[in-house]
């Protein structure tokens, strides 16, 4: 089977640095196939390892994210059009089951980063290496972005001293209405890309790779950020109608990410420092009373007008959100329960959150007959703790958005550093 | 609320004709607010009264195809990257009611495909008449196609003497495990573009508009189009990891057209002149089982080469398929089970469909924890007696492939045909 087209790929011969990367990854894919591959780093055109990431990499369907660096990518990357999420539930036996799942999984994100399958031709008579659904498809910008959940650390793999703090069990909020089938999970990935199918595909290849190691646990498309590719304004709308992201963390914003996003040596383990801590959150939306109320409930309880975006009582989606506003009858022209008030830094004891979500659209309720969609919400931040954790409390008593909310899904994962070529996801731990 | 950025728009004050489309669809619309729109035809970019539809639309994800024509959009129009097919079940009472539904349909039809929302605003003080998650993205060619099923034949409508001879109860197939949930349905409606926002948001604003009068009974998305816009070979590849589409009929050869998709005077009742049959499957594909067959195996089941999606025995893909042809075994070189060799028109009396279908994921069966993934498949032809009712017998019998795959849904509606501006759809039915 062709590889896909990407150029730098050194052959089967390779580079010194190539060949070393195929022995020593071949014991890890036993049975994949992997006789003319090129693995991870050397010989890989995205496979950088720049001590830091880019502030904004290229937008485009055909070009490649970099996978390694000191960042993990897919957190600060301009959002790309689609999203594939999934939970594993890991039953290899032991630590060493673990690593060798995760150093599988490592070695086939970078090459399907890249542009290239799992590995390459491995004869007729043997199962095709990669699933060849993407083959041909640019590398679309796919992200693969991995994170390991507060149930890997219980007894099983002798983790739990290496637990973080700040990786907590996340607290039961107003409203939830969550289905343990879509939440939790032991590891998560979460794949975004601007082709819906080149996220697909790596999914579809992971799961594969973990046959006997980890189950998938549940899985959620999403769709709808193509418009903030290279982070242009306005943001993109969510199916709510409003533009949905205007005022987050801008993730070019290093010193922002910094303090607001990466881990560092004085927040948790050594292990998670340059890493951040994910949480998702499948928030059904009862778009069928939300779509029967008026222009004016919706702008009251968003805090923005529908069709410009911009703060109420201002007048474009950028001017500042100033909280303090009063209208003529001496009220505050964003109101006391409005979403954009409720969750302002401001009203959050300076706090942020960099969020990352998607729509989504599941069919419809079986029950009900209404539709099934919403925001897959994910967020990274340096400490649930003092982020998303008081911030949801604040949002799920007092936003008034929340009456047309139900959160079906919930969970958080401690999103390890990046890595340089030949070195596996969470290495710093396992 | 601003009007999405497409030319041509006549604005509130308009043209005579698009004063005189206002006035006759306010009543259709009543309550959902129509000040400032100017509906279907005279004054729309995409609106052309053309008699017949160019072979081939513009590509690109800027661009309207035009909603009105001799035959409907969305069925030879090249695909577009994304799909989400929603079936209705009518809950309107009698014809009238029918009637009311379709022309509130047809009307926000018109403009949604031209990529302006279903109307303009209505004030402050009333619900938006548009759900506004596409306001400022592009037409991205957005098609919107109309469906009506056998039920719509029964006795609540009247219409029972009109249904076509051709519009039958698909007959049970070896294999099917059809869920009633995702099966049959009173009307459909196919919405495709190149950007998926763009088609949720236009079933999500025609559900709305159905309050009262239908509600969804099953909704499917789709992906995995893209590589086929304008038609460049090769085919797109499908969830199996092979190209597919190789052999389909070409949209853009009128005469094929002609001979296998659309119905003229001869084949059925005259309102169906210029319309087609639409055939839908939700065709689950049991990957896990595919994914470790080998690649023999696998290409021994389709018939094709995998990598380059040559016919066995050929070099590409585009090599005409010759089902005669013996290798040096003096054993067909396409098996006798292979599934272009059982799909093949040769196979079929010379009979042949237009198939239109989109892959799915909709994460993890909750019984044994495998993807839900496969194929939506959906074909157009001019009887489904004499084209899909044999060709599937033949496949569900003899095709090699069937044992990876599992249908849990099937449809088949009536697609009339298409619609001049100021003409609904259906209406020579009604």
């Amino acid at each position: 089977m062709s590889e896909r087209p990407v150029s730098g790929d050194a052959g089967p011969g390779g580079t010194r640095a190539g060949r070393r990367g195929i022995v020593s990854r071949r014991q890890l894919l036993a049975g994949t196939g992997l006789a003319s591959a090129v693995l991870a780093g050397a010989a890989m055109p995205g496979g950088v390892s720049a001590a830091t990431q880019p502030a904004a990499e290229l937008v485009g369907t055909g070009t490649a994210v970099p996978f390694h660096g000191r960042y993990q990518s897919g957190i600060t990357t301009p959002e790309q059009a689609h999203l594939v999420f999934a939970a594993f539930d890991v039953t290899a036996v032991g630590s060493s089951g673990l690593a060798g799942l995760l150093s599988t999984w490592t070695a086939a994100a970078a090459r399907l980063t890249s542009g290239l399958p799992v590995a390459g031709a491995s004869g007729q008579f043997a199962p095709p290496p990669d699933t060849g659904e993407a083959l041909g498809l640019a590398p679309s910008r796919l992200t693969l972005t991995i994170g390991f959940g507060p149930g890997l650390f219980d007894q099983r793999f002798g983790l739990g001293p290496h637990r973080p703090e700040a990786l907590v069990d996340l607290p039961a909020f107003a409203g939830d209405a969550l289905d343990p089938d879509r939440s939790g999970g032991d590891l998560c990935v979460q794949a975004c890309a601007d082709d819906a199918q080149v996220a697909v595909h790596a999914i579809h290849n992971l799961t594969r790779l973990a046959l006997g190691s980890a189950t998938v646990r549940y899985l959620q498309s999403g769709f709808g950020r193509a418009a903030s590719a290279g982070r242009a304004q306005p943001a993109p709308r969510n199916l709510l109608g409003f533009h949905d992201g205007t005022n987050n963390l801008v993730a070019a914003d290093s010193a922002a990410m910094d303090r607001f996003v990466w881990v560092d040596g004085a927040t948790g383990p050594s292990w998670m420092a340059g890493g951040t801590y994910l949480v998702s959150r499948r928030i059904r939306t009862h778009l069928e009373a939300w779509d029967r109320s008026t222009l004016d409930d919706q702008e009251q309880t968003i805090g923005r007008a529908k069709d410009s975006g911009a703060p109420l009582g201002s007048k474009r989606a950028t001017d500042p959100v100033d909280l303090s506003a009063l209208g003529p009858d001496g009220q505050p022209l964003i109101p006391t329960h409005a979403h954009i008030r409720v969750a302002a830094p401001a009203s959050n004891a300076g706090q942020a959150i960099l969020r990352r979500g998607y729509s989504f659209i599941d069919g419809i309720d079986p029950v009900t007959g209404e539709l099934d969609a919403g925001l897959f919400f994910i967020c990274f931040q340096k400490d649930p703790r003092k982020q998303f954790v008081p911030i949801q409390q604040a949002l799920s008593e007092r936003d008034a958005l929340v009456q047309y909310l139900e959160p079906t899904g919930s969970a958080i994962f401690a999103c390890p550093p990046g890595i340089t070529a030949g070195q596996t996801w969470g290495q710093g731990l396992l």
